[in-house]
């Protein structure tokens, strides 16, 4: 069967690339997680209640200690929206954990280097009241 | 005396349309608010502990909801950072009333139209501790 025709679009390769964000996090995959993050764009971070972290080495460092727990827990992104700008995208979704409703809300912010869509951005925080999962996750949110 | 050099940067740039924000905001200033935010692209906006709200439409009937209210407050944002990026820009600050405290940290994403730094995206979240107000700060955070 023929690929859908969205996954060509921008909209669509921001999506994967929020989406292996989301994934290397349920995976406590450090490297992926690593990879994932600008190089040629400062990065910065905000984590639920946190003051900023900037830069990528302190910024991937906190990453390590939250991933890289015994049990890494799964993170999902429901609801995820993009908003394509020159070469930048902000996806903002829900987030949630195994199948609990979401309970922060998220900013996750974008660019294009080399052709690639890498993190420059993170903001999450508290949902005063949780959002349901989606009965039927649309597929952009899962790949 | 002349102006400092870097208020011809483009971090100065978006520094004023940012503290422009943070004017309309204190002031209660709804035309101002309206002419911050882009026209030409699609915003957002998560208000603290809220779900997003999609389209100019929207984001500008809430701001108005919170600005208009009889007894406006200042809304100071303390240790903006700017992120530059092509031809859109990143800033994180810590938001506070009058002289307490700041207990938000925020994400504004601006965009150029026509030359100018417009609003796309902003997203408050509640500091779990909150964050002193610089004893002196500086003067990109006031103008």
């Amino acid at each position: 069967m023929s690929q859908p025709k969205e996954t060509s679009t921008p909209e669509a390769a921001v999506l994967r690339a929020n989406a292996a964000f989301y994934r290397a996090f349920t995976q406590g995959d450090v490297a992926a997680m690593g990879a994932l993050w600008a190089e040629e764009t400062e990065v910065t971070c905000f984590h639920p209640g946190a003051t900023l972290i900037r830069g990528r080495s302190a910024v991937l460092s906190a990453w390590k200690q939250i991933i890289a727990e015994p049990a890494p827990f799964e993170m999902r992104c429901d609801h995820a929206h993009v908003q394509l700008l020159p070469r930048a995208a902000i996806v903002t979704c829900y987030e949630g954990n195994a199948d609990r409703p979401a309970h922060l809300a998220a900013t996750n912010v974008f660019v294009l280097e080399g052709g690639r869509w890498r993190m420059v951005h993170h903001q999450a925080g508290p949902l005063s009241r949780p959002v349901a999962r989606p009965v039927a996750p649309p597929s952009s949110d899962l790949n």
